[in-house]
């Protein structure tokens, strides 16, 4: 096996062959997927980096790697300062490197399929000021020299039956083409994963934790749709499930299904799609409508079939995660389990259930100083014991057919310190803050977000992550366009008013740097609220996942008689949801964790 | 007199002889300023319109005026059906209006001293799609036929004393003058008349309300300055003053003086200096660094002289107040008070300090339904009597030497309703969470809007105003950049980062139209607190403004205990620091007023 040093050397010599003086390498796929099949792993290939987040940039003389304040330490362990220099974004941003690293006039190639038109005209202008130009590259330079690269996923598609999605793909397109009618477009390209799989109700296993296929579709104003997939992957079942009215077309043949739009009005979303299919449309002539992808809206609005699949989906998974508390609290004390073996035995229960269909993304299995890290994610060389009288914390879920879950409980082995019950306590009062939060109808997730910091900003606290993002049905764990989160932050969404039938989590959290981490997460429905006398529609959020909150870590004088009745209330709800579930000491143990405080 | 369908037929003439085929008449003057001097009272003038925020726009066969929620009574009233359309904003801007009434082809003229630069970009592009072009006018049409057009204002300029403004004019000049090396700029415009009043240390009487002189200024990169003002407005006393460092020109030499600025790097502020000094600094050769006006923080970040002038102006302020309360209590049962008679006697209270200086705004003294229209101006056709059993609320403010101030109180004549009650009491409930809000630096004012409307929220209510906008010292009452409002929201203002030592209102309120209306606003200076184990430096407010809250109006079973603390000891401040001031019967019934509940 190449060395990284052999590999950043290869794909400079690949460049220069090409007459490119630089290449940027980001951590995405066609889609601008989260989570990217290994096909689409290049910026670990090249550096050796496994975070879930960052670039690199590659001169003939320097190279930088550009991670967030998430991958710090990490980015030091894994990736060697010998080729490449550490970058921190977003103090700095890649465009900004190139224009004060490059050579004047240097060529800057990048990959028009894995970036957005707005990331390419920012960087170009950046660069522009040292004459030097970014150079779309027909095919990707990393693959000309990855001898061994992974080929995309065979797996195949898989119908998600209508009785869980609640609407059949024809009704879905049916309103699509209702909105290309009403913005006078002939055309809408779909290139996000999940709203594919949304539109057509399939689902795949191409890409890790999120159930979707590898995929392109443009859905037509006359209802019809192009769906761009493997055909080898589309079994005669999927095939008749998509009916006549969806053409199939191998993947390879989107580039060329696009350049014959010309002369057409075509809907993409320059959030979603990449600046090659922009740059397609535009090059055949199309009139290019810069909207939103239509699948996400109605995606992120549960309808009734898909909110009853998340509640039978929350209970089994509860009842999964509440067998795993209760062995933990046998366990945990005797001293020998460590973050790896109790999220093996977490999936071991989810298994038990025998409907996961996979992990919805990596356990965050954090113990002690592990758990201030936010995204912490265990492996051989970082595994730590769960040490007596120190916080363990878990952040977890799974994807069932019905439902996508995602839950975080922070519990004490031994006994807790009197400031980890105040800490404990507070990002407590911020969850039901959420939780029990009453808002008109039209409200943005940024205007609720301070609800949940309020109790720690009084200590002078806070934390440095959002409190709550979209979360999909038997699609991505985190799923837009919804989020709680400040406005004007990294993270878009906050913006977005929050509509009844939205799921989001709630999860405010505080981190002590070295010494522990609390998250309290639980997945809210957002809803319609009777209000005697309102004025406005009033929204609300009913909670969805049912797991009991370590009351040894509260300290109740820091409640107020609303919050400990909202507490007691939520632990009898969880006794009713996840008691009948359980059996024998579990559930016995399940009955005095939920008692009233 | 002239009509103002002759008007409207002279300023038609007047355009086609310059072959224009329209013009768009904003209410604003060549500072951007909120409030204007009667010269620029230019829509007044044309339209008959008398509030404080609308534009006209006028073709050879339509014309409309655009007016926003607050005002759409109003403009019926006062604007004739028969020359002019009504239009709302933000749901029509004058842009589009023009874009879909303007013939083909149209030349539309504005005055590039009355619009921002990103005004006129929008509207030329909304323009383009019909071939028609924005025109820039060299003098504004109106004032070729406005015979009678006011001068503008002879006022002369006063010194603000250094004791008062706490940093001599030098010393913030040294100050730009640092801020002008660090962004390479030779020199920075100022157009903002609160900006230039305060960075000279001078105040006028040029503009209502607003305790300003009509002028410009460019900051040099040497801490010397170019200040243009009417020559006969400054004595020998406000020369001295100013100082050698400072030269004098008249006002008239300012677009020339820009226009000798070529080669240079000049500083000027998109969102406060207008078009024609953008024209005219890229005309001359300059490069414009579009920057925010350096005096815009320093000036809201108030200095300990400013604090202790506010703090005097606001005891003054809240015992002229308390004075006009307790006559207010003995009179408006008997039945004979209106609106405009209560205002009269408030002002009479408010010139018995004999340091009064102007009111800071038009009083807003608004009894029953009035009092639900947030900006109701009292005149002698709308002027109400203060009728039994029902509300009355007064927004007043001073301007004095040492302090610029703004509060409102609402207060039962009679027996409130168990509704208005509640009302008044989660408003009070709204008003005391941002009063008692601690919130790490860095915190926006978006982030603590919510926290006033949390208690309204429950119960299905809101209200559609910010919940608090800046205060100047002895400046505008409406003071930039901070405000505490939705992010995103039409007033900007919410995403700047609260200082220690910004001075914003706290005025959350309810109104239910034809009823009643409620609001409760004191000042708050923003500063730092000690919070023992904070990670962060906290930040809270202290209340500034002095004056009872009224008792009859509260629901005290809807109060929390620690509410009830706030309230009460808000009220023992009162009795301290107006107490003092008041003689007799008034401080008797302050001391009623100001019992614990």
């Amino acid at each position: 096996m190449s060395t990284y040093a052999d590999r950043l050397a290869a794909l400079r010599e690949e460049l220069a062959r090409r007459r490119l003086d630089g290449f940027v390498v980001p951590l995405t796929d066609e889609h601008m997927s989260e989570y990217v099949g290994a096909y689409a792993q290049r910026l670990a290939w090249l550096t050796g980096f496994q975070g879930s987040a960052g670039t690199a940039a590659v001169l003939p003389s320097e190279a930088a790697i550009f991670v967030d304040g998430r991958y710090t330490i990490q980015v030091r362990e894994q990736v060697s300062p010998d080729q490449w220099s550490y970058q921190s974004v977003p103090q700095t941003s890649v465009a900004e490197w190139l224009a004060a690293t490059a050579p004047d006039g240097a060529r800057i190639g990048y990959d028009p399929w894995l970036h957005t038109k707005q990331w390419v005209q920012a960087a170009s202008r950046a660069l522009k000021e040292k004459g030097a130009t970014l150079v779309a590259v027909d095919t990707n330079p990393i693959d000309a020299v990855w001898p061994d690269k992974p080929l995309p996923s065979a797996a195949r598609l898989i119908v998600q039956p209508d009785a869980l999605a609640g609407r059949s793909s024809a009704q879905k397109r049916a309103e699509m083409a209702d909105w290309l009618a009403e913005k006078k477009a002939d055309a809408a390209v779909l290139s996000a994963l999940d709203s594919i799989a949304w539109t057509f109700n399939v689902r795949g296993a191409d890409v890790d934790r999120t159930p979707v296929a590898l995929a392109y579709a443009i859905v037509n104003a006359d209802g019809t749709a192009d769906l761009f997939t493997a055909p080898e992957k589309v079994s005669d079942e999927v095939r008749q499930h998509l009916g006549n009215a969806v053409r199939l077309h191998p993947r390879e043949a989107f580039a060329g299904h696009l350049a014959g739009l010309g002369g057409k009005r075509v809907a993409a979303d320059p959030e979603r799609a990449v600046a090659a299919i922009f740059g397609a449309l535009e090059g055949a002539g199309a009139t290019v409508l810069e909207l939103r992808d239509p699948a996400v809206l109605p995606k992120a609005i549960k309808n009734e079939a898909e909110i009853g699949g998340h509640r039978a989906a929350q209970a089994r998974d509860g009842a999964a995660l509440c067998r795993f508390l209760h062995w933990l609290s046998i366990e945990a004390p005797k001293g020998h389990l460590t973050e790896l073996s109790a999220a093996a035995k977490l999936k071991e229960f989810r298994d038990a259930t025998h409907q996961l269909k996979d992990l919805s993304f990596d356990t965050i299995s954090a113990a002690g100083p592990h758990a201030a890290l936010p995204h912490y994610r265990v492996d051989e060389s970082s595994d730590l014991p769960l040490a007596i009288d120190s916080i363990y914390l878990v952040d977890s879920g799974g994807q069932y057919q019905d439902g996508t879950t995602d839950v975080t409980r922070t519990v004490i082995v031994g006994t807790p310190t009197a400031e980890m019950k105040d800490r404990f306590t507070r990002v407590l009062k911020g969850h039901i803050a959420i939780a029990t939060a009453l808002f008109p109808a039209g409200t943005r997730g940024s205007q609720l977000n301070s609800f949940a910091r309020a109790p720690l900003w009084r200590a002078g606290l806070d934390y440095a992550h959002g409190t709550g993002h979209g979360v999909g049905s038997f699609l991505s764990v985190h799923e837009g366009p919804q989020r709680i989160s400040p406005a004007g932050s990294a993270q878009a969404g906050g913006d977005e008013p929050l509509r009844a039938g939205m799921i989001l989590s709630n999860e405010p959290g505080y981190y002590k740097a070295g010494e522990y981490g609390i998250r309290i997460e639980n997945l809210v429905l957002v809803e319609r609220r009777e209000v005697a006398g309102a004025e406005k529609p009033v929204l609300g959020f009913e909670t969805l996942t049912f797991a009991p909150i370590d009351r040894r870590l509260i300290d109740p004088s820091l409640l107020s008689a609303d919050e400990r009745v909202w507490l007691d209330s939520y632990h009898a709800d969880v006794a009713d949801i996840i008691g009948p579930l359980l059996e024998g000491e579990a559930a016995e143990w399940l009955r005095a964790e939920t008692a009233p405080l």
